[in-house]
Parts: C-alpha cells; structure tokens; sequence
C-alpha cells in the first residue's frame, strides 16, 4: 500500500494533524498555533532571535537523508545559534515548502524528527507556514530563545585561550561516507548494524584498508550520525567563563576567523591540539582523507567555538590563544602559517 | 552593461551589504543583525510571533511582479497577521533562497522593497539567512510584535457586528489585470500612467466595454497596487471595540468561516453591504468577471475582518452579524443561501 500524497490529504487536514500533535499548554506561551500570530509572555529579560534555511539540493540530498532526519536536523541547526549566543531555545517557527505529489507520510516523519529535536532541547511550536512549492522541498526555522545574559562572538581579549567542544570534522567526514554509500541509513534501530556491516567492511577493502581492521559500522555510525542528526551542544557548562562564542557551521577556520574579525584580534591555533576523534580518523584514511583538512575546514558540526580567560578551568579542548593581530596555525615542528579560510559558500 | 550576478559578487559582499543598509541603534534591539542571533529587550507584556512564505510559481510570478514590489509584499503580508492580532508589527528575520544566476540589482531592489515596507510599519531588520537553490525563488519572513493586550479569531459573541476595512476583491482582480497584461507595472513613478494608457484602453475595448468609457490607468492602478504592493491595514482606530479579528488573506468567505470555527458561531452576511471599489466593479465588468464573486472569494486583499458589539461606531463597514450556528448570506432580494467556502488550497 503507497501511502497517500499532500494533495490527496489536502492542506487543511495536514494542518489539523500538524496541530493536534503539537498542541500543547505552556505557562510562556500564551497563543499557540492556529490564529494570525502566536502569543508569548517573555520569562528573561532578553530574547534571541535565530532563523535558518535548508533548500533541497543545496543543504540536503534525499538520496542520502530520511525526512525524520531533516526534521531533527532543521530544529538543532537553530538551537545551535541559540546556544552560540548563551540562550535557552524555546520558541519555533516553521516554514515547510513542498510538492504537492510528496507522500503524506514523509511529512509525518519530517514532523516526528521536528518533534524528537524539540523534546530534547524543550522547545516548542508557536507557528508556521505551509506552502506548496514547484521544485525542490525549502525549510526553514525560526528560533526564538531565553538569555538572562548572552555572549556575542566579539567579546574575545589578547590573552583568552581558544576552546571547541567536541570534535571536529565528524560531520563533513559522515558526508563523505554517505556519498559512497549512496542512500539513506537508518540511525534509530538496533539491526541498522548488521545491515551496514557488509556495506562498511566492503568500503575498507575498496580503499586498500587493511581487510581484517576494515570500517566498521561501530566506526562510521557517530560520523554518520552527526551529519544527519547532529545534537546541538548546551555551553551551560561553561557559559560563565565564555567571552567570545559561536558555532561551527562552515567550519573551523571560517568560524575562527569570524569571531576574530567580530572582536578584532588574531589567533594561534595549534594543529595538535584540534579534537579529532578515533572514528573520523579512521574512517578518513580508509577514504583518502586529510583528516585534518576535514577537522579544520569541514561544516556542519555544530559544536562550539569560544574563548574564555587565561587560567579558567573549562571543560573543552583548548586549541590555541587569542593574538593581537596576527591568524596562524602551528603545525606539529612548531611551524607557522596563516589561517587561510575555506569553507562553503553560497552562489559560488 | 548588464548587473553582475550574484554568484560574481558573492555571499559575503552581499550580506556585508545588506548589514550596511539595514543597520540601526534602536533601543530595543540590543544586538542586530550580524551574529548568532539577534538580541532584543521585549517593552511589551506580550510578543506576537508570525511567518509567512512566499514561493515562485506558487504565491507570484515574475513575469507580473518586480523585486522591488516582492519585497514591499513580502512584509506587508506578514505585518497584516501582526495588524489581525492588534499588535505593533517591530522584528523581522527574513529567509531568501535564490539561484545563483540571479542579478545582484535583483536582490538589491529586493531589499529596498522590504525596507521601504518596514520603514512605513517602523519594524527592524534584526536577522536573516541567505541560499543558494537549484530552482525558484522562495521568501520568507518572521515578524515579531508587541501587544499589551491582543485579539482572537475566537472572540466573537452572537449578536456582534461584522465588520470589514476597506473593499474587497482589489487584489483579486488586479491580479487578473495583470494576468492579461502578461507584464511587470512600475507603481512609483508618475510617468507610469502614459505608458500604460493604450493598454488600458485595448483592454476596455477588447472585452466589449464602451470605447469612449475604456478602462484607464486610473481605474486600475489602484487594483493592482492592491495586489502587488497591498499595505497592511492599522486596526488602532477600532482596535477597543473588536471583539475578534482575521485579516482577509485566502477570501472573505474562507477567513469568515475561520473567525466562525474559532468562536463556535454562526453568521449573516449581505451581500449589498460587502464593499466594493468603483474600480473594481468597472474593470470587473470590462473582464467579463463577477464584482460580487471576486470579493467573497478574491484572497490577498488583507482587510481586516474583525467583529465588534452592536451600538459601537466603528469606522469599518458593517457587512452582518454574529449568529448562533448557521452560516448564511443574504442577497439583495432578501433571500439566504448557505456560506460555501472558495478560495485558494495548497496541494490541490
């Protein structure tokens, strides 16, 4: 049985289901969805505002994502602009452009991945706009958050010590992975394992890996994982000691080098001090990788990026120092060179 | 010398440009455009938070409408669920995916049109996202207002007036001027008035109308004005009295039932009151279309549908009243037929 498109279903009936599942009572939100605006009664003394898009074709690929996945992604891609700024996300407006032959069902998923997000991060949905499209599925969210005080990317000083969380290039190397493979994973349930088994092992071989120690789908899933269904990192951890923060979307040296331009300073970064986790760097050599060339220019990891005072105990990787002017990356001989920035751009 | 694409400018000179354009120190907007998220201080009890999107091929056309005008829309429209609420429309995040082809003068009168918009509704620019896509333009805005207190659709009690701003159907039938027209119309400069004369005339004449009382310029400027560059209708001078309140996007027919559905009512409409334009009904009648059908059905008009209690002077024009359950509407002989709801469907 094929399960019905939109425009069997109609938009009324896809609202009315978008509603009910949604629908929720919350001391903050006064209206929720379903008249000409939402209401909501501010609990902090300053709001934030994020908004972010995903086009198909540009942000995302179906052959490779499942709707679930998108809408989980679409939901973290704005968290972490709300975190980056030392907010609590709270509010969510949608906008979901989409063929009228797209099967009902993909959009049930789309919102279950929609919904998944904002239960892990206590969000919730005020809001939104459907609207058949032409061509390719366009998204996009609005994210409204809490922030008793907030941090900007401008606040670094000489002296401050530069941190990441996480690690870097996991996502960007997911990609390249997904690429082989050419279709979509499952990430949710147990047996994904012994199906992506054969598939893992056969991409070590492919790229003269070693045949006993070939990947393993132990070591491509966090990678995978985190470029369809990254989580968003929560600074709370650290939020008193940032004095500089922003996420990495476009990459290491890209999101560097914007917080330096934004607070006008240099950086020293050192190459051996970047995180980069046992998975990426396995899976890299297997596909002929840099995997510090990914650590430093790959997107869409959505960790965080801050500075925080000389001498701080904080719970990240320290990877460099804030400098007057000048932006270098030290290699392991002591080596320096200029940051040059990579990353991706739009209507390139 | 033709306008450099946006692909030849690139992402980060376009951005840095609009940054320029629309930067502002404004008391409540703590931190603007240019970082993770905006930061505003809320000076009101209660924000009101809308979308609204705007998709090639499906909500314009580019052979009828310009950047400039698509900007201008592009706000009011969203302004006008703000305006339904009874709020004072003031942040806006605006999404924009474009092909990279598309001239830079493109996103550039884009732009003036959205920001000439937000001056005459005093609303900010305060965030955005910019993309690349592979096929047609889609828009985006949100809009972030304030209310000390707020209207419903659900508000209406049996015996309240019904009242609507302005005439209905303008748009509607603007659009279908435009659609014979198969052509872009400047609306700013005066000059436009000459060069649209003889169509104008030709289309009087082709559609039988009487030569000598052809249709002028002056008959249907303000038609499709309606529809290209609508403003969004201030309830501030009825705003104590309404009891509920919609603005007319989809048809007065379709939104009237929306107003009903929330509040459990019924209502009585006539159709001798239901303003409509002197030019309207003349270029209606020259198309050979029905004034009355385009203004219960006709959408993006955004008058203001609101409700207020019997014995309150409101300048608005009163079209019926509140009923119990059934949804009617009386003609001039007297007669009632049921209310069936028309307009525009997503998916269909």
């Amino acid at each position: 049985m094929t399960s019905p498109t939109i425009s069997q279903i109609g938009e009324i009936s896809l609202i009315d289901d978008i509603r009910k599942q949604f629908s929720q009572k919350l001391r903050d939100v006064t209206v929720g969805i379903g008249d000409d605006a939402a209401v909501i009664k501010p609990r902090e003394k300053y709001l934030l505002l994020t908004t972010d898009m995903m086009v198909e074709g540009v942000h995302f690929d179906l052959r490779f994502i499942t709707a679930y996945q998108l809408g989980f992604k679409l939901i973290s891609v704005n968290v972490s602009d709300i975190y980056a700024m030392g907010g609590i996300p709270r509010h969510v407006l949608l906008t979901i452009a989409l063929h009228k032959n797209t099967p009902a069902e993909f959009v049930h998923m789309l919102m279950n991945g929609v919904k998944d997000a904002m239960t892990l991060y206590h969000a919730v949905l005020v809001g939104g706009d459907l609207s058949s499209t032409q061509d390719g599925i366009s998204l996009s969210a609005t994210l409204i958050g809490y922030a008793g005080k907030y941090i900007l990317r401008s606040g670094a000083h000489v002296g401050d010590r530069i941190y990441v969380t996480g690690s870097l290039g996991d996502s960007a190397c997911g990609l390249h992975v997904l690429k082989k493979m050419k279709r979509t994973v499952s990430l949710n349930k147990k047996n994904a394992r012994g199906s992506m088994h054969s598939f893992c092992k056969k991409l070590g071989a492919m790229h003269g890996g070693p045949a006993r120690s070939g990947l393993s789908w132990k070591i491509v899933e966090p990678l995978v994982r985190r470029h369809l269904m990254p989580e968003a990192r929560n600074p709370q951890k650290f939020i008193r000691d940032a004095t500089a923060m922003i996420d990495i979307s476009d990459g290491l040296l890209i999101d560097l080098t914007r917080l330096c331009n934004e607070g006008s300073t240099g950086a020293k970064i050192y190459e051996e001090k970047i995180p980069v986790s046992i998975e990426m760097k396995k899976a890299a050599e297997c596909l002929g990788i840099d995997p510090l060339t990914l650590a430093l220019t790959g997107g869409e990891d959505y960790e965080l990026l801050f500075t925080a005072r000389q001498g701080k105990r904080v719970s990240a990787t320290c990877i460099g120092e804030i400098t007057e002017s000048q932006r270098v990356i030290v290699n392991a001989s002591g080596k320096e060179r200029p940051l040059s920035v990579g990353g991706y751009r739009h209507f390139q």
